[in-house]
């Protein structure tokens, strides 16, 4: 085969810049933040996972401590944590009960340390397009899903961003594909991007809907749309797009090479491999895996948090000295 | 009328890192460049720009000269100019004859001091994708005439070419309508941007062609096709375009905007204003002229020629000198 016009990029290199700056800014920090993994199944994916995630955070300079919990106690142990104040993040090793329990475990994590962005507060501020906690002094920033954060970073360095326009309409005049509609990541996603500007068009197994904050982006965040199943194929809206990510959790399953146009980003975030080597040949930047960009922004969100209660702590503070002084 | 999503921006703001950059440059030689203009028409346009790019020479650090003449006078005083090393570069404010004798004048400029890169040895490196004067050693750069170059820095600017790309295909991917296809400037330019990765669809009065590297860019160099023009019309191609770039020198021609698909990067060379102000409405990035872009392309070219012969003056005394020695 003929070397490709386009080239792929691997997340390790987009990652480095972000993995500079966590680590100088934990050393920076007058402590060393602790993360706690909780690993409570026996799945070996997740204790691959749990194992790298040690390193890459004590590579980092963060105190990292995994507990193994039987499923029944993990509920107590997250309360335990949550309300132990040298744990600086929490996460879990999902799935454990693999069904409902798993949300209501979740949402258990409290949003103080909530590293994943998983809570219901931090995936509610995403889809409103609402960037800080504390309006109208705006100093506290939102937490965003690892994922979907980590997708944003990634389509920055890629220049899909374009520094140019106004922030928060930078992906202005982009048409993003988004193949998963998970509410974990492929419609958090298609929402962040639509709210950045781009035109999104989201597939699952049973539909395609498009995210848009309208053609001139006038809207303040996005809205969602059903698109006419026989118009909207698949066929005909790949090769429209500038940008395709797949997040398919399935070896079997390939996007269809030919679909993708000349010159298009493609990025895959599923742990299966989504796209066959051919797309090398039509892609123009290709992301073949972001995990190393995910585990950055999990542990920035950790810097975050930091900051977010450092702000918090201060304010109080601030606000109990101006009582005293007015009494 | 709402607040466009996106931005207008301006030549000057494009062009200052271009000024900044030139001016250093001619401080750090030994001499002061020397520029000649000639004009020989009473055109009220020409002598406009000339009064500016005289001023634009001499804040940058140039000396700046512009020679008036008869129309008929010109030849001599262009042969005078070419062997005066006082002089390094010339530049003529066409129209002259406005016949095919302007094609003679203009290829009668040495390429040695051709700041505006007409020549037809430039255009020639232009269209085949040759980079430089001297292969293999590779040391001279051709130049580019100035406003397609100017066309290429302003993409550079704005995010069009994606530096994550292999140097040659930072256009990969991207569709850009060019409408005008003079041989001074649209012919070139679409070649420019086809030879850089880009799909160009070029409009004249006559017909509409592409411009292409092939689908994935195995060609070294763009071939053109003529489009079908019941199936490739204006309304059809327009709205599928990254890039829409106009330069119809008239002053009722306006490009529809109906046709810039939101978020398009939408930019005028011509000297008439080809666009109504509501493509501020549509476009991601605006930019409604490009003079100060090319004026200092123009001067940028004359420091490439000051350098270009420096190398081979340079070289031309190491050879004498291992003749020397080895006599």
């Amino acid at each position: 085969m003929a070397q490709p016009a386009g080239r792929t990029i691997l997340a390790s290199t987009i990652a480095k810049q972000y993995v500079n700056e966590i680590t100088s800014q934990v050393k920076a920090l007058n402590f060393k933040p602790k993360l706690v993994g909780f690993l409570a199944n026996d799945d070996s994916a997740a204790e691959m996972y749990a194992n790298w995630s040690a390193k890459t955070c004590e590579s980092m300079g963060f105190d990292y401590e995994l507990r193994r919990r039987a499923k029944n106690d993990l509920e107590s142990a997250l309360i335990q944590a949550n309300n132990d104040d040298s744990v600086n993040g929490i996460m879990v090793y999902f799935p454990i009960f693999g069904d409902k329990q798993d949300q209501y475990l979740q949402q258990l994590i409290s949003t103080e340390k909530d590293v994943e962005g998983l809570n219901f507060l931090y995936y509610h501020n995403l889809y409103h397009n609402i960037r800080f906690l504390d309006p109208p002094t705006n100093e506290q920033k939102s937490i965003l899903p690892c994922t979907p954060l980590a997708m944003v970073k990634i389509l920055e360095y890629l220049g899909v961003y374009n520094k140019h326009l106004h922030y928060g309409n930078r992906l202005y005049g982009k048409k993003v594909l988004v193949v998963n509609r998970s509410e974990i990541v492929g419609r958090p996603l298609a929402a962040l991007l639509a709210n950045d500007g781009a035109t999104v068009y989201s597939l699952d197994i049973n539909n395609m809907q498009q995210f848009t904050r309208g053609d001139d982006l006038s809207m303040q965040r996005h809205k969602v749309i059903d698109l006419d199943q026989s118009e909207y194929t698949l066929e005909k809206v790949a090769p429209q797009c500038d940008v395709i990510i797949t997040g398919v959790p399935s070896e079997s399953y390939k996007f269809p090479t030919e679909l993708v146009s000349n010159g298009a980003v493609v990025i895959n975030f599923a742990s299966a491999k989504n796209f066959n080597d051919d797309v090398k040949q039509k892609a123009g930047l290709y992301v073949p895996s972001i995990g190393k960009v995910t585990i950055a922004m999990l542990l920035r969100n950790l810097l975050r948090l930091i900051n977010n209660k450092k702000i918090r702590t201060e304010k109080a503070k601030g606000e109990t000295g101006a009582t005293d002084s007015s009494t």
